[in-house]
């Protein structure tokens, strides 16, 4: 696979475009870049402060913000230029919980291990309430269940039968894997299993119908809260969203996640027409009554060559979920990408291009903050004409009608993303763009040795490099270990500092930095593939 | 190595012993019982009461004793004679808890995951402290911190640094692993980092010496609680006894353990000379305030044949840790037990020699309901002169000076236990008794389909057949499929009805059934290994 990149490569060389990737990589910068990030480096000192110190950062949180401040001090501190804020606006409420509480008191005593789901509101001190399943998933079943829930306990979903998991929850890729994963399968139109666009887009909408009509109705029948029950087993509490973030929109009764062992206890025990009672309590608050915006982190080491007016720019998303400390998910990217920028400061580089970092805001609510900074800045589709299809988030709209280009879309040059845990980098996912094969396998040679090798042509989605991919531009995100990302943390009460490699992280802020640099001193803008407007 | 044993066994044959092995196993009774265990199961149904409905059984809880009174009530129904409780008198006190919570205030609000230990006291309500670090393991520990706890939640163990389990945490046996059962190391007399018996006792003696010291310590310290780290991590509350069962003894202060990552993120913080304060609250308390005696629940299926005064015993502990349900621990061995012997009245059986079921109590406060069993109806040592060795379990003794053979001591014939967790049966451990290898390999063999296959001559030890083998008599354990018991369930929160494996348990049943009625069969008591008084 990468043999034919290479020739394909050489073929666009010759066709004058793609030349770039004949340029050799700095070693002496290299060295220095490795230097310092393996043997000064600070990244587990910068993650500790994000994690431990100031704990988890849901969008719009007060730890939220409290991290865009301490990131622009020590990026101040650090010497780099054009520190500042930018907001997102009308994002939506703040929302903080410190505490929560459920037990059962009927049919015997037992604690219950549930956290609530964020921007779902507290209990006002503890309630108590019969526990009673109900599956409110459409219209009908609100219909079904009118006037049957009051001062109940509702629980949502289906008792999961326990599925024990045959393979290690830790994973390395070996040669097989990576082997595995440089290959791409050519897509099929319609990939079997695969939802439609339409599909999804419908789903999207009908769920955006429902949830304030099954909010309100929540409300309007007296549940006193409801459990859901979490998508993974083991005792692990892997909880996202609920209620609303939106001023004005009903945020429904107090909704927690159990875990999956409590969760089906409970269900066993209602399936075998036990009465249940529970005691629950959620200190959850809003910490505003107005939609406030929420705020992108932008940090800048100014290009000193004669394309200083061009941009390379990394990034990966500072909010987390609520429960753990956002250690993994994205605390490793966030320490990572800060940590890249220092030892660029620190080796004393001066690059051509300007090379600036992007902390992300509203990532795990649609990619929000990276999708109003490239819509700032670089690019962005016309504004849905369905008023349905507003309400969506942007990285999941249709994106119709002729993209929009700002300014700085000529200067942008190339954007790399980190997050999937702390995981080291084993490769790059080149999204198709054929002509970034041969440069990145060039830069990833003084990496090769530690575990770096692997250039894919396959797309990886979900995250904030895809709002530059959408509007025509390079943006990467690295292939890395997984490590226990989707097994144990992500979105969980364990994503802290404890499941964190060091050495990982260490490994990663050598090579995002040295991919930031080796992208600023290129001859040419980053080779772009085509975009093809819908 | 099945074959060497064969052949030996075969020379013992001809020396007049151990001919049993040649009798065939009855496979028409074989057939019923399988039929009645896979085909009319009522394992998971008795699985569930124990679990579900009783919940936990803390020796000597009102759950134990709710347990005691519905498996006798079940063996009844059943038609099982001489159902009875046998007491263990001077246990100690009855302990419940129903609900803990601990959270963090300073320096960041967080819900911190920890339960209490059994046989602690409660907090009366929700106390605050500040949180410090004492490591507390020898008298000059306590001399150092003296007069500096006061008030204090105190840590009493170091941040154990996350270790990723790189092996799935569910297994069951292969070929390999089998293949490698069935082979005995051979013993060196002191196995290499092994402790000494001598090194063990003095270790034991001195801890007996040392609780009390720190329990009354820390109430006099005016410690308001303790906390230690689980032992495993990944979220999973891994928590066994504190304080002190016995009634007159110092029972210390709430004591809690709590999830690793939460443990590890109070000791960065207190490391980084944070000030840390927590909230702590549990409801734990007594439920007696004198000693009270614990009890085996017994039952028979008196034998109708010549040796009908002889007896097959087969049991599991019935008594579990107080955070899960004891579902694997040892719910699991109770319902297998129990169900075997449904199943046997089930088919009709009319076992020449009386079948015996023993439900123990007090197994993880060390053997504490068989070995009073044994020792009241089979055979026991001199109760050790050394008033320090009273304290210690008898299975864990030196057990010097002589045996006293009880009148019941020649009409023990075999014991069976089942105790780890809800793994189906791959053999059985011979416990160098090479004289039974033959027997069970004739035993096995019309389950060898469903994955019982293995013989080994290996010592396993642990659980209530060591109160049978410590006094010479056949005691023996069954190989089960790990599955997750040793990853996740094994005394933890996780311990519930979830992670049972229900066609696990079935096979087991069938098995336990017919190892029953053959044993009952057999034309001759079961052979015995040589009993090396010393």
């Amino acid at each position: 696979m990468r043999n034919a990149l290479k020739t394909l490569a050489l073929a666009a060389g010759i066709a004058g475009v793609g030349i770039a990737h004949a340029q050799s990589v700095d070693m002496d910068m290299t060295g220095r870049i490795r230097a310092e990030a393996f043997q000064r480096s600070q990244v587990l000192k910068t993650l500790n402060h994000l994690t431990d110190v100031i704990g988890p950062r849901l969008t719009n949180s007060p730890s939220m913000y409290a991290a865009n401040a301490w990131t622009r001090e020590k990026f101040t501190e650090w010497g780099l230029a054009n520190v500042h804020d930018e907001a997102v606006e009308d994002f939506g409420r703040g929302w903080v919980f410190t505490d929560a509480h459920v037990e059962m008191t009927v049919p015997r005593a037992m604690p219950l291990h549930a956290l609530p789901k964020a921007w779902t509101p507290g209990t006002n001190g503890m309630v108590e309430g019969e526990a009673m399943v109900a599956k409110l998933a459409s219209k009908a079943d609100l219909e079904k269940f009118k006037g049957k829930l009051r001062g109940k306990i509702v629980f949502l979903d289906d008792l999961r039968p326990y599925k024990p998991n045959e393979k290690s929850d830790f994973q390395r890729h070996d040669k097989a894997s990576l082997e595995e994963i440089a290959s791409s399968p050519v897509p099929v139109s319609r990939p079997a299993g695969d939802e439609s666009p339409e599909a999804m887009m419908k789903r999207f909408r009908e769920r955006a119908e429902f949830t304030p009509l099954l909010n309100q109705f929540l409300i309007d029948e007296g549940v006193l809260a409801t459990m859901s029950i979490s998508s993974w087993n083991d005792g692990i509490v892997r909880v996202m969203g609920g209620g609303s973030r939106k001023a004005g929109e009903s945020v429904g009764v107090p909704a927690f996640v159990m875990i999956a062992e409590h969760y089906n206890t409970v269900m066993r025990a209602l399936a075998d027409k036990e009465k249940v009672s529970l005691r629950v309590a959620s200190d959850a608050r809003f910490t505003d009554d107005t939609n406030k915006p929420a705020f992108n982190t932008i940090a800048e080491i100014p290009g000193t060559g004669p394309n200083r007016n061009e941009i390379v720019m990394i990034g990966a998303h500072m909010d987390s979920w609520h429960t753990g400390s956002g250690a993994a998910d994205n605390g490793a990217g966030v320490a990572v990408m800060m940590e890249a920028m220092r030892i660029l400061k620190a080796v004393g580089a001066k690059p051509n291009r300007t090379i600036r970092v992007g902390l992300w805001t509203g990532e795990e609510q649609g990619l929000v903050g990276s999708q109003a900074y490239v819509a700032k800045h670089f690019a962005k589709y016309p504004e849905p004409t369905d008023p349905a299809e507003k309400n969506i988030p942007r990285s999941l709209r249709t994106n119709k009608g002729k993209l929009q280009r700002m300014a700085d879309y000529d200067k942008l040059s190339v954007y790399f993303n980190l997050d999937n845990g702390s995981g080291k980098i084993r490769g790059v996912y080149g999204q198709e763009n054929l002509a970034a094969a041969p440069i990145f396998e060039e830069w990833l040679k003084p990496f090769n040795d530690v575990g770096a090798t692997v250039v894919t042509q396959r797309n990886t989605g979900s995250t904030d490099h895809i709002s530059y991919d959408q509007v025509g531009l390079p943006g990467f995100q690295f292939v890395q270990d997984g490590l226990d990302y989707f097994s144990h943390v992500h979105h969980t009460h364990l994503d802290v500092q404890d499941h964190i490699s060091e050495p990982d992280l260490k490994q990663a802020s050598a090579i995002v930095a040295s991919f930031a640099y080796n992208a600023a001193m290129m001859k040419q803008r980053f080779p772009r593939k085509q975009l093809v407007e819908n």
